[in-house]
C-alpha cells in the first residue's frame, strides 16, 4: 500500500474498473458515466485516496520526460499554460522540460532533434508556423500536442482558441464603438495565433467596407520593451487610427505606457484592445479590453491530451477548439470622432 | 570540425590554452588577465568561432540535466531567473528541468529526492529554509548553487542580494520621508528572502526608536490575488500605517489594486515600497517604488556558478552578494501626518 497511500491501480483492481476509468474520473475527464464516477468517486472517497506522488509514480527508476517547446517563458501567458500542463503531469508521474525557442525556427529544429535523440516521452509545442518544423513534426513518432498554433498538414492532437474568430471579435467591439480607422500590431511572423488574428482583422475591415492601411500596421515580437517602443513609431504617422488590436497583453501594455507618457489619452484619444487575459491586465491603471484564451483550461487541456496518448497509443485523434472571450475593461470607448 | 564550426575544445587545442580559459573568455567571467583575453578573443573573430550548439555539446550522447528548484514559475522574478539560468546552461550543452515546489516543502523534498535518483548533473535551488532540506541538501554531492537564499549550515556556492541590508533600505526610504507607522507584508515562512527583509524592517524601527505594530504585518503567497486579497484586512486596521513596506512587486501591484479601488490614494494617502523591480513595476499607472534585486544578473552568476562546479569539480566555494539598488517611482511620497 505504499506508506500508506493507494494509487489509481489499486483503487482500479479494488473496484473491478480499469486503470483508465479511474485515471479519467480523478482527472475530471469525460468518457465515464454518472453512475460509474459516482461509484468511483464515493469509493475514492471511503478509502482516503490520494495521488501518487512524483517519486511514487516513478518508483520503477525510468524518468519520463516531456518535452515543451515554447518562445519565452518570460511572457505570463507561455509561465500560465506551463505551471498548469507541468502540474498535472507532474502528478501523473510524467516531468516536464521547457524549452525556450526565442521565437528562432532553428532552436526549435535543435530542440525538436534533441526530444527524438534523447527519447522523450512526448512532445507539446506552440510552435513556429515553418515548413522545415512541419516536415520534421511529420516524421516523429512520439505524442505530440500542438497548442495554440496551426500547420497546414499536422494532423494530431491539439488544443487552440479560434483565433480568426478572436481577431474577428476584438475588432467587431472596436466598429460597434464607431471606429473606423483601426491599426493592428502584429505578432512574429512564425506565429499562426498571430496571422489567424490579423486576417480576423482584416476580415471585418473587408466586410464593412472599411479600407486596410498599411501604414498602421506594426509587428511585434510580444514583449512589453517593445510595444513601448512601438509607441514611438505610432506617434510619427500623420493620420492615427483611433483605435488599435494588439497582438498580446505584454506588447499592448508596453504600447500604453509609451503612448500614455507621449500625452495620448487612452482610451478617450486612442482605443486598445489585445489577447490573452494575463493576470495584469485586470489591474488598476492598466484595466485592458482584451480576448481571454482561457489559458487555465487550455494548460490542462493539453496535459490530457498528452496523457491519453501516453496511456494509450491508439488514442483517437482530437482537435480541440475553444471560444474567445471578449472582456471589456476601460481602454476601450466610443470613437470621438463620429 | 562539426559543420564548419568551432567548438570550445578546439580553440583551447589551437591556443595551446586550457578549456576553461576559453570559456571563462567567452562567457565574460573573470579570473583571465587582460592579455591573455585578448589573445583568445582575436582568435576567435579570427577563426570565425560560434558557440556549440546544445545538440552538438550533446553529440556524445548524454543528457546533462540541472534541476532548477523554484516556488512558482508564474512569478515573473522567477520566470526571468529562470530565462537566464535556461539560456547560458543550453549554451554550454546542458538542459534544465524547471521543478515548481508551489512553496511546497514535501514537494521540495520529494524533487530533490528525484534530482539524486537520476543523477541529475547539478541542482540550483531557490529553496525554502527548513531543517528537513538542509539536512538532504548536506548529503548530496552534485554542483550546488543557492541563489537568494540562506541555509544556516549551507556552506556550497550561492549567489544572493544582501537581503537585510535591502529590507533596511526600503524601511530607510519611508523615515526619509517622515513617515513613523509602517506596516509590513511578509513572504512565505520558509523563504530567507522574506524574514531578512522583515529583520531589516525590524531593525530600522529598533533604531530609530519607532514602535512596531504587529496589527500591520500580513503574510502573502507573493501572488497578485493576494495582494488585492490583504487590501481587504488592510482596510480593516483602526490606525493604519501611513506606509507599508511590501515583500514582492506581485503582492504589492495587487495590494495597491485592492486598496485604490477601495478609495486610498497611493501614494498621497499610502505609501508603499516592495522587492524584486519586475519589468511591470515600471509601467504607467503603477510606477512601483521599489529595490531592484538584479534579476538579470543573478541568473547569470548562478549559471556561471553552476558551470564552474561542473567543468572543475575542485573549484573553490563562492558566496556571491550582491548590492540592492533603490529605486524611486511614485508610490512612495512625504508623510502627510507630519
Amino acid at each position: 500500500m505504499k506508506n500508506g497511500k493507494y494509487g489509481i491501480s489499486d483503487v482500479a483492481e479494488m473496484l473491478g474498473v480499469s486503470k483508465s476509468t479511474v485515471s479519467r474520473v480523478i482527472n475530471g475527464n469525460e468518457g465515464v458515466g454518472p453512475e460509474l464516477r459516482k461509484k468511483v468517486m464515493d469509493f475514492i472517497n471511503e478509502i482516503g485516496y490520494q495521488p501518487n506522488t512524483i517519486a511514487q509514480s516513478l518508483s520503477k527508476g525510468r524518468m519520463n520526460i516531456v518535452a515543451l517547446i515554447l518562445g519565452d517563458i518570460r511572457n505570463p501567458f507561455y509561465a500560465d499554460l506551463t505551471f498548469n500542463i507541468q502540474r498535472i503531469l507532474n502528478d501523473n508521474g510524467y516531468m516536464v522540460m521547457v524549452l525556450n525557442s526565442e521565437y528562432n525556427i532553428d532552436r526549435e529544429l535543435e530542440f525538436l532533434k534533441l526530444t527524438e535523440q534523447f527519447n522523450f516521452a512526448g512532445l507539446i509545442l506552440i510552435t513556429a508556423q515553418e515548413k522545415a518544423i512541419e516536415e520534421r513534426l511529420k516524421n516523429m513518432e512520439m505524442p505530440k500536442v500542438l497548442v495554440n498554433r496551426i500547420l497546414p498538414y499536422y494532423t494530431g492532437d491539439s488544443v487552440l482558441i479560434d483565433n480568426f474568430q478572436a481577431g474577428y471579435q476584438a475588432t467587431m467591439h472596436l466598429i460597434e464603438l464607431g471606429h473606423r480607422h483601426i491599426g493592428f500590431i502584429k505578432g512574429p511572423g512564425v506565429s499562426s495565433a498571430s496571422s489567424q488574428r490579423f486576417a480576423g482583422y482584416r476580415q471585418v475591415l473587408e466586410n464593412y467596407g472599411f479600407s486596410f492601411d498599411e501604414k498602421c500596421v506594426f509587428e511585434s515580437d510580444l514583449k512589453l520593451e517593445t510595444g513601448r517602443a512601438l509607441a514611438q513609431q505610432f506617434l510619427e504617422i500623420k493620420e492615427r487610427p483611433s483605435a488599435m488590436v494588439v497582438v498580446n497583453d505584454m506588447t499592448a501594455i508596453g504600447f500604453m505606457d509609451g503612448c500614455r507618457k507621449a500625452g495620448i489619452r487612452i482610451p478617450e484619444e486612442l482605443s486598445i484592445i489585445s489577447f490573452d487575459d494575463i493576470a495584469m491586465a485586470s489591474m488598476y491603471g492598466i484595466e485592458l479590453t482584451t480576448i481571454s484564451q482561457h489559458v487555465d483550461e487550455m494548460g490542462e487541456k493539453a496535459a490530457h491530451l498528452m496523457l491519453k496518448q501516453l496511456n494509450d497509443k491508439d488514442a483517437k485523434t482530437e482537435r480541440i477548439i475553444m471560444e474567445p472571450t471578449l472582456i471589456v475593461r476601460k481602454t476601450t470607448c466610443e470613437c470621438s470622432e463620429i
